[in-house]
């Protein structure tokens, strides 16, 4: 046999266990490895696990891939939530989650060097040690892996004032669909010497190489954080309060927004009484030097249509605060399966995003509850459905549809921080157009000419 | 004759003319149009001069050459540094700085829309009315062009804080090397829907496309600004101080430090005697709700080493404190031509390159002032010469290519915020390695298969 043709799928697996450590075929491994967070089931069968453990074993096996023409996807902790880790058929699951070092983590020039497996809570929680923190923090932060956070270009609740994973980013390590070896960037803070291929390669979802290691930027940690919470008498008031604090030129590092539903799920879940103390609830944090100021600028500004407000006093309290938040998903998902969908508007349309996806709700008869990071405009409508259910029912589909086109029409996006994955496909046209999909496609068979990195995600 | 077979030169124009208003190939025009701010002279004659006023224009440009195989070096104000603009042999000259409309800005979503020919401070004087500020400010933004900004990924000083002109880009409207219209990103401040085009052009100095709109970000413009200034014996004391910012977890809006030579130039200069009080000067800024609190905590720390320090009480003190900056690069330009060079290291080796320009200096007996943002590493020896002599002397190229090597050396880039234009070509491929380099290569085919793009440049 050649190495430039295609094989059976046995004769792949000889081929990758000749070259690499860590492959395996056993069923219940491949199954664990085959889907992620989106609920959706892996659209096919993989032939093969690689627990990559080296550059060289992610080289090996995109070599072999790039050559018999085999697809390849690769997956961290597997907690996207748009099926972009979702195994195809024939393809070979790459799992970067052992790949776990944190290589060096510089304090003054305030950088770390990361394998693509390291945890992102992990990462954070080391850079504390030293009064720093890595910024980004998806909700999935105690469980997903930094190369997942680069290749869906996560965002998280700090976002609406340090920015997403992409300004983390300094420099990737990438191996390219043909095995060669790419660094991207510079462990400089600035640098514009060459085209900006970190960039290109943040938020590209495994279709462009495979990160196996990246210069993450830390910043200082703000030694003071402070909390305040305030109910609304309904999610038009609240989103009304959230854009008087931007008009008040205010910059929280927090500002997120719950609707009616919502609180009612987490009150059902959790035996708190949330929905009858107002129809919305906005949760502010003030960070940094000037917290306290800041705080009770918030305070002001929100107070001012509030049925109810508060200043955490202690952190036990601003914890109690952020509870409602921070429980919401989990509480949806005790009563049924999650359709966790993401849009992002301008924040000016936030109030219209809410409306019109209660609007819906009411149509499609779905259950939706809603809650946004509404600094950013960043809005989630969690359609939820019966977990019994073999397949999604139908106005389950509709609804987010309905959803994604109300993103379009207010200006938005269909997905703020989660990717287009397998889900969002049709969608993505639909948004970009079509000179953009031409342009994607073609610097994707620049990079991949046999398309075998991650076939038929994201682009 | 077909529109797909190279012309000569007289047709070209012929076809331009039939095509665009605003054709020219009066000599001084083209002569006008030809240079920028690097000193360095245009590798070659252009045929023509568009002065675009319309994407129509644009497009119609790069039809035509795209079809004849025409190469297109696009332009803004010409203030680049780095010889990105310069004309090249049989180059059309697109000037884009009569497409200077601010199309709209919106207060609540802090975004605005422009066209490329804005000038840069004419963007922050329009957002100034809403409390709002475009937080790059690079050191040309008088004159500057945002296109501009945009193709260099300008920086400036704020950029330690906020972030370098990439950060500032949500989408852009680029006309592609065969004419077609691309809008790429979007409205929102966050989105993940695709590749991240956007920020593929940033950066890329006319060699992708061109832009001709952008959808820019802007930020709360601080109410309070405070500006100190500290004095020290020695560059090495002075960067010892910055390093100890960091150490501290300060973050300043400006941090800037300056060397002996360039204070003794800018006391010549001026008439001014600061080198009198001391071998190095560091100016620093605190702003936002803490500003009060975090320029103490600068004072306390810079004043550590410091020969002297003092805090400006006053608008007028602060702007006397920056003048020395500010005045910097036009001292030393009143005693000669000035090679602008722009390295950046991890900022925890910024004295050794401070050090190690002093010895290039010594070694090459050429005159070096540096300055730097030392807050993000990135430093600008300004090598200065006789501007009587027709050519660049050879010391003065052996300092600048010294300087580069030292900056590769101790980990960092040779362009932080300038680009690689024409000037540093031969040391991108040092820097980023053959791997990056072929991969660049692609792309660029991929975008502009007939390489009409600002051929010669950036690649």
């Amino acid at each position: 046999m050649t190495v430039t043709e295609p094989a059976s799928d046995q004769a792949i697996v000889a081929l990758l266990r000749a070259r690499v450590p860590g492959v395996s075929t056993d069923p219940a491994a491949l199954a664990a490895h085959a889907t992620d967070r989106s609920g959706a089931g892996a659209p096919g069968r993989p032939v093969a696990l690689v627990r990559a453990t080296s550059v060289a074993d992610v080289q090996e096996t995109m070599r072999l891939a790039h050559a018999h023409r085999v697809p390849v996807v690769p997956r961290g902790a597997g907690s996207g939530v748009a099926g972009g880790a979702l195994a195809t058929e024939g393809a070979i699951v790459l799992d970067l989650s052992a790949m776990d070092r944190i290589l060096s983590l510089d304090p003054l020039d305030e950088v770390a060097v990361v394998e693509p497996g390291v945890v992102t809570a992990g990462l954070d929680a080391a850079a504390r040690e030293h009064g720093l923190m890595y910024a980004p923090d998806p909700a999935s932060g105690a469980f997903s892996t930094l190369g997942g956070n680069i290749a869906t270009n996560a965002g998280g609740m700090r976002c609406v004032k340090y920015g997403v994973t992409r300004e983390a980013v300094l420099g990737l390590d990438v191996v390219l669909a043909d095995g060669r070896l790419l660094r991207t960037g510079r462990r400089t803070v600035k640098g514009v010497a060459g085209l900006d291929l970190t960039s290109l390669f943040v938020g590209s979802e495994g279709t462009l190489g495979v990160v196996v290691g990246a210069a993450l930027r830390l910043r200082p940690r703000p030694q003071t954080t402070l909390t305040v919470a305030a109910g609304f008498a309904d999610v038009e008031d609240a989103a009304a309060a959230c854009s008087a604090v931007a008009r008040e030129r205010l910059q929280p590092s927090l500002l997120e927004l719950l609707d009616r539903a919502t609180l009612e799920v987490v009150d059902r879940a959790q035996g708190t009484d949330l929905a009858s103390r107002g129809g919305a609830l906005v949760i502010a944090q003030a960070d940094g030097t000037g917290a306290h100021e800041e705080v009770e600028a918030l305070l002001a500004v929100l107070g001012k249509e509030a049925t109810w407000s508060e200043l955490a006093l202690d952190e036990a309290h601003a914890a109690e605060l952020l509870t409602a938040r921070r429980l919401a998903l989990p509480s949806i998902e005790t009563f049924g399966r999650a359709l966790i969908e993401d849009i992002c508007v301008p924040r000016s349309r936030l109030a219209e995003a809410f409306r019109g996806v209660e609007a819906i709700a009411a149509r499609t008869g779905v259950a939706i509850c809603s809650f946004a990071h509404a600094g950013d405009g960043n809005l989630h409508p969690i359609v939820s459905f019966d977990a019994g259910l073999a397949e999604v029912p139908a106005p389950v589909l509709e609804a987010a549809d309905a959803i994604f086109a109300l993103a379009l029409e207010l200006g938005g996006t269909v997905t703020g921080e989660h990717g287009i994955g397998l889900l969002k496909r049709d969608w993505l046209a639909r948004e970009v157009g079509p000179e953009s999909l031409a342009v994607q496609a073609d610097l994707k068979r620049a990079l991949d000419p046999h398309l075998v990195l991650n076939p038929g995600k994201a682009l």
